[in-house]
């Protein structure tokens, strides 16, 4: 593999970034906001921060060449489950919260992107096992789009929260909460453009040429 | 070029979204909000979602490599160079109304990310004419980075602009102008998916052969 050492250490500053990325969400609910509950209160609603960015996190990491095929699928296709699970139950949080204080659900761009989002989600989970090759491109380019789509649902999710909650002082005030959340959303982006850049490089690509050796589950020594 | 009548469709359909896009900003300021004017109000500040969007919709057009790479070069420097003006314009008129209003700058994540968008848009065309084959793949990775990340950008504003600006009835009561310009976030979103779908097709791509050729300024016929 071209380069094999620097995609490892692209791969372990993403997985850094984002082990930080969800540690300040989690800083952020606990010491700014109400903390973490299932009440329909506020520390409802914080679980849908925390777990959009654990979602975020674990959306799309291993990516090598080195392990057998269908090992790679499996570990791509339970950290997808993961992620949309972390979705789902945090889109629960949301709801519940809002009903419980009788604000309307759904008026709002974040919430129509956001929501929308789960439908090619799950198409594109379900085209995963019966893959044909034809397949693979659309695959591969709406697992990107979605990933690339919810990063920029998190930052109007980051933006409405902040202008709701922020009071006195107001967000415009930037107190050290508005600064504390605006570089979680900078290390959100910056954690997205290194795993696009990584899985848009050709030559850290599977080969093709690999594809038949899909028999074995265990990795192969480096 | 495999496809071709396939890529014009795509592109076709993407200038249409574009310019349905641009008439829906328009319309957003001239209908629901104060109209377009220089005066340091809120017609000033109104600049600001038309021009970004028009920037947003020139960023990244004409895509086909049966003309003359020099040409095709010209053509792609002089849209981001008319997209970068676009942009810069934008922000002039939204600093002016905050200072007329004595509303503070730079605090939200979107002003932090939309502006920090300007300095590697500028390096990224700057690497552009002096392009060493090496650079390549940076600079296009970069440019459809920047592309994504304005469409964000743009998102978190709508968002902002809408929590800001309806009062009764509110963004939560979902009016007329509420969905209107939701409508216009997904139309940025689809426009931004037609335009990545096409530019990372690598059957779209100018075959590498053909860079020698760059001595005609003008468009072979079809």
């Amino acid at each position: 593999m071209e380069g094999y050492r620097r995609f490892l250490a692209l791969l372990v500053s993403a997985l850094l970034l984002g082990f930080v990325a969800v540690v300040c969400s989690i800083v952020w609910v606990l010491r700014y906001r109400e903390g973490l509950g299932w009440d329909g209160g506020a520390a409802e609603f914080n679980w849908h921060p925390v777990l959009v960015v654990t979602a975020i996190i674990v959306y799309r990491l291993p990516w090598t060449w080195k392990c057998s095929k269908l090992l790679m699928k499996f570990i791509h296709a339970g950290l997808n489950t993961i992620a949309m699970i972390l979705a789902i139950v945090s889109m629960v949080a949301v709801f519940e919260y809002h009903n419980a204080r009788k604000i309307p659900n759904m008026y709002s761009l974040h919430s129509w992107i956001g929501l929308t989002l789960v439908f090619p989600k799950a198409l594109t989970m379900n085209l995963f096992f019966p893959l044909r090759a034809a397949l693979m491109p659309i695959h591969v380019y709406s697992g990107l789009l979605i990933f690339v789509a919810v990063i920029a649902s998190a930052l109007m999710g980051i933006t409405e929260k902040l202008l709701f909650s922020l009071q006195s002082p107001a967000y415009s005030e930037s107190p050290p909460e508005a600064i504390f959340v605006n570089c979680l959303g900078l290390l959100i982006v910056t954690f997205g453009a290194l795993i696009l850049w990584m899985a848009s490089r050709p030559h850290w690509k599977r080969p093709p040429e690999e594809n038949d050796l899909i028999s074995q589950l265990h990795c192969k020594s480096f």
